[in-house]
């Protein structure tokens, strides 16, 4: 069993789910490689104490740059606000050690690009946080396109619907701050539909979008540590503090084989939790995803005798789908969590393997490059090349 | 186009569904014939009169009696309340007219048997009012059953479930007085599933029940008629009456050919309108069907790859399913009332042609000896046979 | 009862389904109005003579202008290919009758407003074909947003989804020639969503679109008459017409209130046979409908307390919902066939009361406007003012 | 952090399930405890080997006679066939050991009242594993009944729906014989859904059942140990082993409030892969469940407004549902282990805290209790009390 140490930046929401991945890839899966909780990286040490806790961290620290060359850490796992990525992966791959970095890859493509250089010249593994591939019905999804079993792909749709935003007296936070977060769902979660678009029908070619902010201002709240706001916190709200970032994102695309593409990211669906549904027509079958009901696809062929043909809900629970050999018998579903389970314990087979793993920092600047091309559009009014 | 003169007996719910496919068969259906809306008979002058006007027919009456010997009747179509067809159904087969009647047949076998053998005496057509037979979704599962799609049989699931006696103040009713109804729920609700699960699976071998009255009296209506208290009418409620009719009625059964069946109906199950459903396990497949969702079937079959089973939803709106070709394209969904203007067009067809049609005064009688069978069980307390 | 003698021009989909309507009108509804199916008019003899007798018709007539101006006739019903309608209309107008027209109203909106202004300055009533208006959950949507339960709108998200193109030698038809039917699913569908968002919604400002056609030509069928060609048939294929509409066409779009939509027409989405789905989601409350399950509305709101809240799938079958009173008892459903009969309720009644009705030619002048700003933008690449 | 050392008996699909629960505990639940995987033990040595390798324990053991005493064990998880449960609880609770025991706790109530008694005696903390009461939407179930929110309770229908022994090859194994596993799906999934009747109904007062085997041998494998026999291990079958327990059991219950109640549960529901559904209707409200979706909770009430009733569905993944606070945030859905945890979480708080917790074996003895009335009532033909 090959141990392989960590030192993860970053202790809130992906702090947590990063530390559960660590702890139970080798309860699940056979790789020969144990992940070890070395120490885990946040500024404000009365927090990252208490996460270095709870998560069972060997050690915590308050800066990631006395971290980074340590000889012992093997791996950075970055999980911090988007325009930090760059700095901390860059003296990473300078440090030579691998690096898992959650999406998106960076604040536009073109430090994408220098990340994703400079993780190649570096000769380390270098993974994306697109969790959603390791979805097992986005698994099948991509083996049946794979098999021919929906023929050329026509039609991709896909919507990415929230609703945390819609009470005008939610709180800021740093993902209302363009300058930290980059952009709203555009970055947050159509960079989740981009990335399944990719994988499962192609590269885009040209985007036209549209984006609209609701509420332009929102309370401000007082915390110790930006970092650590809470999305849920409620404090005193004196102040205002604008909001820079788009509420919704959507936009046209035409991908290079012929498929044409509708998508839209949202803060403000009424109703809509993490609603993150695709549905992919080709000219012989059809897909259907909702990630709020994970565990199932939806599939539409027209090989079925015309009069038993229907979209057929697939529980992905069989020893035949994708990892879920891993896991437990039919119809005893799996959780969010499982899916960083099932990402990590990929990423930490290709360090002991050496090899590549998919989705790395060469699809987060194709990603950027979508997103970014759709950000200009919104200015320029009119298609943009990707 | 032979043209088929109708005398109704009833003018309320299966009144208006049979007047409304009398005027549509021909319509939708090129069977040469056209059913003639003669005469409607009620006991109640102003509101039969009123009733006639409305839906169209030629005359009306006050006694079924005046009306089922004449020449120029071709059919009566029976639909009062249980109790009363029996005595109606004789006095037509002895006139020699063809008899159309609405479920349950009678308010027991016995009865059931004599009206039955009074039909084949007479050599006319007998139909019995299952419409649900006709909705293009049943016909698709029985022949998805005559071809072995399911194989064995070894599961008949079946429920259904109402709410419209939820509130202890809704009124008393003839619905809820056995000597007119003969039975609440059971008679009314679970004889549909029993005929289906006859239609689908055959016949049942041994049954034992359970019933409850959850509210043993209701409200008074103060009306006219017995026959024409609207089921939401609330008038003047000053006395209560007590129902005597279960509020709902379960049982578990043992069918012939070895498969085993759970049987379900209330009208206490709130949120259910009119939640008629049943699923069928076989050794090959499964079916499950929803009258809320008539326009659907949902097919699971174990001989799709393993990869990609899962239960379909069948849109049954396409050509090759029973009766579409009379309707809409693929999509359109049709509605409650297109089932009898399915039933009907069948029933006059039969006529015209000379030929049997089914369900007939035989499942009239079966159908009875189940449900007989069930409210013996209940007195019994132990299996009955059927 | 008030007779109003219509003529019907077209006798195929559309003219069943209005002559069905003009039958049950009286039947269900109590307006004092009764439509009598007068003259049936149609360019192939043979079929249209056929027609007549199927659907009940006095008389018919091959040619149009022989009918407009009859006396006996009240109403026009213009049920034929797009590029017609105006002509049609317009004499129409002249000779003082009554005019239906089903939709799109006309080719492009400068068609559209000429026939708006002949029908303004004849003095009639005119309606426009948008039948799904008249759905009974689409009423109820309305009502809850006027009700203020949606709250402001932020978002309009539909798709109109057929596959009835999806087979590459499905032969060719008008309705994929751009001079007889316009444009494709466009025309087709489009309208429908843009009439829903227009109505439940609002104006809208501000559209970007893009188009495909998947399949550029199609087996060519030998038929009696273009107008008699039906969409299912097959015949020798020989030779290919070119595909001279849109496959697919999908847009952006900014409403005048500050809600942003999108909307996708399609006939290549394997599996979707009639799938019209609209969700709107506003500062309060959510709607979902699919006119596949028509009888249903799914409602979010913000009003229920949060550990219950959820989308509620109401059954729009009650008393007390639009139109409902009409038909059947709570959970029957109602088909497609019924819509019809609601819109032409609506339509019979206010030529009685000599009132106006909604959707009107009117609304047709602003479906059509924004059907033609976005041709207008697949052609500038540019966002285009309605 | 209150360390408390565990011996698990069992290794196999319950093993894997606790043993996870016992790394997760701690990660998740800030309740001042660590259960610590001391030794896990089973009777053939290399395959408990392999199972505490993988499952991170200290030890391991091939008798747990040799166990069950250490000094420094804390707690017995008994995860073994049914019919060893006795005497492992017993020699436990004599040795003075907190105890948690798998589902049915015994062969019949008899044995299962012996054990309540002697871990009473003993003064311990005993839990039973019926792990579905920390479902989140169970939790909220039992809220909104215990609010008053369905009002009294009418129905209860209950199903537990599997198809793993639809092929008649499947093999032979452990649970398909009665001398040790009691009974087929009744004990293993009727006890489940009696379960929940319990918890958010009331207890039961008579029953009538029937039971099937459809499949009465099956090909035996040859297996190193009778315990390790996978589900899914299909080895050299030239010998054929009789089914000595049911293949489907189904039942009509009466609660002693009043409720009725049906209970099923099969092993040859085609399609349906672990599909426990249950049903609650009562005078306010209604509840749907269906463990293969069980994030989310349908429910009814008729204190909505009536134009908007209807079934909601809610995603029970918000902070203020139970348990959730210790997962992710809304909409992203747990899995089938998070309920071990949850559960864990609350048995071995009750250890630290010295209190009862609930489910434990006196709900084992009701259980019993209810299925052992069930299987006399099968034999008695008749109405038993439980």
């Amino acid at each position: 069993m090959q141990e392989i140490n960590v030192a993860l930046i970053g202790y809130n929401f992906m702090g947590k789910a990063h530390s559960h991945a660590f702890e139970n890839v080798p309860f699940f899966f056979d790789h020969g490689v144990k992940p070890v909780k070395k120490v885990i990286v946040g500024r404000t040490e009365h927090l990252v104490k208490q996460a270095a806790e709870r998560f069972g961290w060997e050690e915590f620290a308050t800066d990631w740059r006395d971290v980074i060359h340590r000889e012992d850490i093997h791996v950075i796992d970055i999980a911090t606000p988007t325009s930090s990525h760059i700095e901390i992966a860059l003296e990473a791959a300078k440090a030579g050690k691998h690096i898992f970095c959650e999406k998106p890859l960076a604040m536009d493509a073109l430090e994408a690009h220098r990340m994703f250089e400079a993780a190649e010249q570096a000769g380390i593994v270098h993974m994306l946080g697109h969790n959603y591939r390791r979805v097992p019905a986005i698994g099948l999804a991509k083996k049946l396109i794979q098999d021919g079993r929906l023929g050329d792909i026509h039609h991709f749709r896909g919507v990415y619907l929230q609703d945390w935003l819609l009470d005008p007296n939610f709180p800021a936070s740093w993902k209302l701050n363009k300058k930290v977060a980059g952009s709203g769902p555009h970055g947050d979660l159509n960079a989740h539909i981009v990335d399944l678009a990719r994988y499962l029908v192609g590269e885009i070619d040209k985007v036209v979008g549209m984006e609209k902010t609701f509420v332009d201002k929102r309370p401000k709240v007082k915390v110790d540590d930006q970092l650590s706001s809470k999305l849920t916190a409620k404090g005193e709200m004196t102040e205002y503090e604008a909001v820079t970032v788009d509420d919704t994102t959507a936009f046209l695309a035409k991908f290079k084989n012929g498929a044409v593409g509708t998508f839209e990211a949202t803060r403000f669906a009424g109703g809509r939790k993490n609603h993150e549904r695709i549905e992919i027509n080709g000219s012989k079958g059809s897909l259907v995803f909702d990630f709020e009901r994970m565990n199932e696809l939806e599939f539409w062929s027209n090989e079925d005798d015309l009069e038993v043909q229907g979209f057929r809900r697939i529980m992905v629970t069989e020893d035949v789908h994708p990892y879920i050999n891993a896991w437990w018998p039919p119809g005893h579903i799996i959780g969010y969590q499982n899916t960083f389970v099932n990402e990590f314990a990929d990423f930490f087979k290709a360090i002991k393997d050496k090899q590549q793993v998919y989705p790395n920092f060469y699809d987060g600047v194709m990603n950027n490059k979508v997103l970014d091309a759709v950000t200009k559009s919104i200015q320029s009014l009119t298609w943009e090349n990707v």
